[in-house]
C-alpha cells in the first residue's frame, strides 16, 4: 500500500511540500488540506491587488486543485482540520460545505497551519468595511469596497510591512490614509533612524502618521465603519484596516501534544521535525532559528517558508544525510512609493540585546555611477561585531536599488564574513549598475576606519539628544550654498576649503561634531582638525543626508 | 623634509591612490603625473558619451587640478613620464606643451599607467574616423564625428565589453552597425552558450555580427575611412572602432627594470609592492591573482584598480599589519539593449583547463514574482566542483536583473561557499524584487539535484551537436500549444499530462533527452520516465528558453 503524507495548510510552505515529496517519492499518496477557498495563492502579492498594481484575481490564484491533481496530489479546500490523533496516525477534518466529518489517516504529516492577524480587543471591530488582511479573500473584498463604495478615507492601524504596503496602496487608489501606530516608530524591526527616513518619504506622500498613539475603539453609523478613535483624536474613517501583527496558528497542534516555541509557534529543529515522530511543522507556524545569534526566533515569510517546505519534504524518507536549514536571517524588503527599505540580521538594538559589543556606520552613497542616468541614493547602516569584525546586520533605505546590497550583507552574514571580506568582495561594476566603489564596499570600509580608530562617529539620535547641550558646536563644512538650502539646527559652516585658516573660529576643548551632506568631507575635516589638536571630535554618521529630523 | 609620493597615471587607480594616502598621511607631499589632458575621468562611462546617454562632457571629467589642490595633491597634466630611475629615486618626465624635461624624486613611487588598446597591424589603420576607444578624448572624438559628419555605417572591430558597449551606442545614435569578430563568439570570457544569446540579441536589435571573420585592411578615399575588408567580406563604414582587446601599458616599468608578469601586466604581491622597494603598481597596469583557482590573472577593472589603489595607499607607511587583496573574480556586467549579461569567478571553460572536475546547471527563472508587474526572465549558468560542491562561477544574462544575483554568487565564491549554502541564503523578498524562491535559489537547488544524482543535464551546445544522430530521440513535455511556436527540430512533443499514457510512443533503449520551457516540466518527466524504465535519459539543461539556435 501508498504511503500516505497528510498537509495541513496550503498557501505557501504545505504546497511547497507536497509538491517536493512527490517529486522525490513518485509513489506517495499526498492530500492536502485547506479551510481556504483558495490553494497556493500570492500571499506577499495582496497589497498590491489592492492597489490595483496587480490588476487581476487570476494572477494571484494561478494554482487550483485540478492542477494540483495533474501532479498526482488531492488537494481539498474549504476542508478544515480540527483534531489531530498522533496515537492513531490520523487527522480529523470537517467539510465547511456539507458539515461532514471526515478521516484522514497518515504516515507523514506536515503541519503548514500559517499565522494569523492579531485582532486587537477594541469595540467596533464587526463593523462593515474593518478588515484584516491575511487570506486572498480578504484581499478581495478590501478592493471592492474600495473600488465599488466610494471609500475616501482610510485608517491603518499598524506601522507593520503589510500595514505600510496597504497605506501605500490604498494611496493609489486615491484614498486618503492615515496610520496609527502604539511604538514609537514605524517599521518595528528597524533603527529608529532608519525608520525616521521611511515615515519621512510616507508623509511627504500625504499619508498622516501618528506613532506613539493607541486605538481605543471605532465608531459606527449604520453597522458601516464612521471613525476611529485613538487615545489622542479622533480620525474619520470609511475603512479600518487591523494590522497590529501575526501570530502563529497553532492551537491544532497545541492540542495534540505538540510542543510550542518562541512566540507560540511550533517547536521543529533544524530537520523541521516537532517533537512527535513522523510530524513535521513549517512556514509561519513553525519556529526559527536566528543564524547570528543561534537563538529561538520567528520570521513568518515566504522566502522562509518555501526553504522550511523543501527541507521537511526531503527528510520524510531521507535517502541519506538528513535535510537541514541551521537558521535564518529575517531578510526582508519594502517598497514604499519611491523609496526602497531592506533589512538582514540584527538591528542595533538586537545586536545590543544580544550582548553584542558593536560599531555601526551610516553611509549614504550612490546606487550606480553617480553619472548615469537614473543614479540614486542610499543610504547602508551596518552593525558589526567589535570582536571578530564580522557584519551583525545591515539596513538599507532610498530611492534607488537596496535588495541588492542587502542580499550581499546577507550572504556575507551568513557566511561568517568580516567587513574586511565584505570591503573587497568583487562586484560587478558598469555605470548602469553600479559605481567603481560600490555603495557596499564603501560602507564597509567606513566601518573598517571605525574599527581602527581612524574616526569616532555620532548617530543622528545621539545628536539629536545634544542639540540643546551649550558646550557642544556643530562645524558643517558643505559649501555655504549647501548650507543654506538646509543644515542641522545650531551649526556652525566652515566649508571644507577654508577649515585650516579658520580654525580659530573652533574651540578646541569643547566636544565638536563635524558634518557635511555625504560623510566623506566631513573625514577630511576629521583628519585636519585632529591634526591641528581638536581632541573631543565626532563625525555625523551618514551627514545631512540620513538626517531624519528637520533641517532649518 | 615631507615625504614625497609621485603617481603615474591619473585615471582610477592612480588618483584614488593619492586621495587615500593624503587622508593618511597628511603631512605627505603627493604629485600625480599623466600625460593625458583630463584626470580622474569615468572610463567606463566613454560608451554612454558616444550615445548620447550621458549628454554631457562635464559629468565625465568632473575633476581637475583645481579640485586636488584642495586635497593637497598636485597634479600635472600633459606630462609624460619617459624614465624611472630607481638607484636615484626619480623619474623623469617631460612637459608635453613645452617639451621641457624635469625630475620628480619621489620617496615612494606608485606606477598606475593603466592599459592601451591593441591596434591590429592592418593597413589603414591611419584614416580618419579609424579610432580606438580608450581616452576620454577618444570618446569625445568619436561622438563629434556621429554627430557633426553625418555617419551613417560603422564597423567594430572586436566582441569585448568595449566593442558591444560601443556596437549599442552607435546604433542609439542611428548608425547601422556591423561588428566583426576574430573568434568564434562574441564576449570572449563568456561560455559559449551565453554568448550566443547575447549575440542572438544584438541581431535583433539591427547590429550585424560576423563571428569567426578577420579584418583585414581599411580601405579610404580622401583620407577617410570607406570599407572595412574582412577575409570574407567587404563591409561600408564612415567610421571604424577598432576594439580588439587592450594590453598592459608597462614599457616604463620595465625599462625601469621592474619586473612583469601574466600578460605583460606588472608583478605585484598582494600588497601592491613590485620587485623594487618603494615602487608600487596598482590598476590596469598590474597584475591580479584569480581568487578562485589563486593562479596569475589580470583583470583590468575600475572596480578592481580602486581597490589596488586603497591598499597600495595603505602600505606606503603602513601603521599595522599591512593591507592585502588576496585575489579577484573578474565579476563583470554590461548591458546591451534589453539585455544584461554578468559573470563572475570561472568559466566552464576556465574550470576545466584548471582541472577542476565540474557539474554546470543552466537555470531560467524570473527575476521577481512572475504576477508582478515589471518581471523579466533571467538565465542563470553556475559552475560547480563536484569534490567540493563549491561555487566556482557564475553567468546570468536576461532582460531581468542580472547585477544582483551575479553578486550573490561573487560573494558566495569569495568566501568559499557550497551550493547547498546559496541554496539556503535568506535573500530579500517581497513581490517587487524577488520570488520567494529566487533564481539564485532555484539555480542553486537544481546544482544540488545534479550532484546528487537526481537528474542528469545536456547542455544546449552538445545537444546541438547531436541533433542529427538518428539514436537520438527529444521528448519536448510542453503543451501542443507551446510546442507549436518553436521547438527543437527533430523533437516529440508529448505533454506532460500525457506522458504515463504515451510512454509506448518512446523506445526505452534509446539515448533520450526530455525539453520544456524552463526545466521543471521535463525534471517532472524526467522522474516518471525514469520510474518506468527508461534508461539512458537527459534534460536539456535551460529547456527551450535557453536554447540559443534556431527553433523550427
Amino acid at each position: 500500500m501508498k504511503q500516505k503524507l497528510v498537509v495541513i495548510g496550503g498557501v505557501a510552505s504545505g504546497t511547497k511540500t507536497a509538491a517536493k515529496a512527490i517529486r522525490e517519492n513518485p509513489d506517495l499518496d499526498v492530500t492536502v488540506l485547506t479551510e481556504e477557498d483558495y490553494i497556493s495563492y500570492a500571499g506577499c502579492g495582496l497589497p498590491y491587488y489592492i492597489g490595483n498594481v496587480i490588476k487581476e484575481k487570476k494572477h494571484l490564484t494561478i494554482m487550483n486543485p485540478e492542477k494540483f491533481k495533474d501532479k498526482d496530489i488531492t488537494v481539498l479546500l474549504r476542508t478544515r482540520a480540527e483534531k489531530i490523533i498522533p496515537g492513531q496516525k490520523k487527522v480529523i477534518a470537517k467539510d465547511l460545505v456539507t458539515g461532514e466529518e471526515k478521516e484522514f489517516p497518515y504516515d507523514k504529516l506536515v503541519l503548514a497551519t500559517g499565522a494569523k492577524p492579531i485582532v486587537p480587543p477594541i469595540p467596533g471591530i464587526e463593523l462593515k468595511n474593518v478588515y484584516t488582511l491575511r487570506s486572498v479573500t480578504d484581499a478581495f473584498k478590501i478592493r471592492d469596497a474600495v473600488e465599488k463604495e466610494g471609500i475616501k478615507k482610510a485608517v491603518v492601524v499598524g506601522g507593520g510591512f503589510i500595514g505600510l504596503e496597504v497605506a501605500e496602496n490604498l494611496s493609489l487608489q486615491g484614498v486618503k490614509v492615515t496610520l496609527v501606530e502604539l511604538l514609537d516608530q514605524i517599521l518595528p524591526n528597524f533603527d529608529k533612524e532608519i525608520a525616521l527616513l521611511a515615515e519621512k518619504h510616507l508623509k511627504e506622500k500625504g499619508i498622516d502618521i501618528f506613532t506613539c498613539e493607541k486605538a481605543v475603539s471605532i465608531e459606527g453609523e449604520d453597522g458601516r465603519v464612521k471613525a476611529l478613535l485613538t487615545d489622542k483624536r479622533k480620525i474619520d474613517a470609511d475603512i479600518v484596516l487591523l494590522s497590529i501583527g501575526v501570530k502563529p496558528n497553532t492551537q491544532l497542534a497545541a492540542d495534540a501534544g505538540i510542543e510550542l516555541g518562541f512566540k507560540g509557534a511550533i517547536k521543529v529543529n533544524e530537520n523541521m521535525e516537532t517533537n512527535i515522530h513522523d510530524i513535521y511543522a513549517v512556514g509561519d507556524c513553525a519556529e526559527n532559528i536566528n543564524l547570528v545569534t543561534g537563538k529561538p526566533a520567528w520570521f513568518p515569510m515566504g522566502s522562509t517558508a518555501n526553504k522550511m517546505g523543501r527541507v521537511a519534504a526531503l527528510n520524510l524518507y531521507p535517502k541519506g544525510e538528513k535535510e537541514s536549514l541551521k537558521g535564518v536571517l529575517g531578510t526582508t524588503v519594502v517598497k514604499l512609493f519611491d523609496i526602497n527599505v531592506a533589512k538582514t540580521g540584527l538591528s542595533e538594538r538586537d545586536a545590543k540585546n544580544a550582548g553584542y559589543n558593536i560599531i555601526t556606520v551610516i553611509v549614504p552613497a550612490h546606487d550606480r555611477a553617480h553619472y548615469y542616468p537614473g543614479a540614486k541614493n542610499i543610504i547602508t547602516k551596518l552593525i558589526v561585531d567589535k570582536a571578530t569584525h564580522r557584519l551583525l546586520g545591515a539596513q538599507i533605505i532610498g530611492e534607488g536599488v537596496v535588495d541588492k546590497p542587502i542580499d550581499i550583507a546577507a550572504t556575507v552574514i551568513t557566511l561568517g564574513g568580516t567587513v574586511e571580506d565584505m570591503a573587497k568582495l568583487d562586484l560587478a561594476y558598469a555605470p548602469p549598475f553600479s559605481s567603481a566603489m560600490s555603495s557596499t564596499i564603501v560602507a564597509a570600509n567606513v566601518a573598517r576606519n571605525k574599527l581602527l580608530g581612524k574616526l569616532e562617529g555620532i548617530s543622528p539620535l545621539e545628536l539629536k539628544d545634544k542639540l540643546s547641550d551649550p558646550g557642544l558646536q556643530i562645524i558643517d563644512v558643505r559649501e555655504e550654498a549647501e548650507y543654506q538650502v538646509g543644515a542641522i539646527p545650531g551649526s556652525l559652516n566652515i566649508p571644507l576649503k577654508e577649515i585650516k585658516k579658520r580654525v580659530g573660529e573652533i574651540d578646541k576643548q569643547r566636544e565638536t561634531v563635524v558634518v557635511c551632506k555625504l560623510g566623506l568631507r566631513a573625514y577630511l575635516a576629521y583628519i585636519t582638525l585632529k591634526h591641528l589638536g581638536v581632541k573631543n571630535l565626532r563625525i555625523l554618521d551618514g551627514g545631512v543626508t540620513a538626517w531624519p529630523f528637520e533641517l532649518e
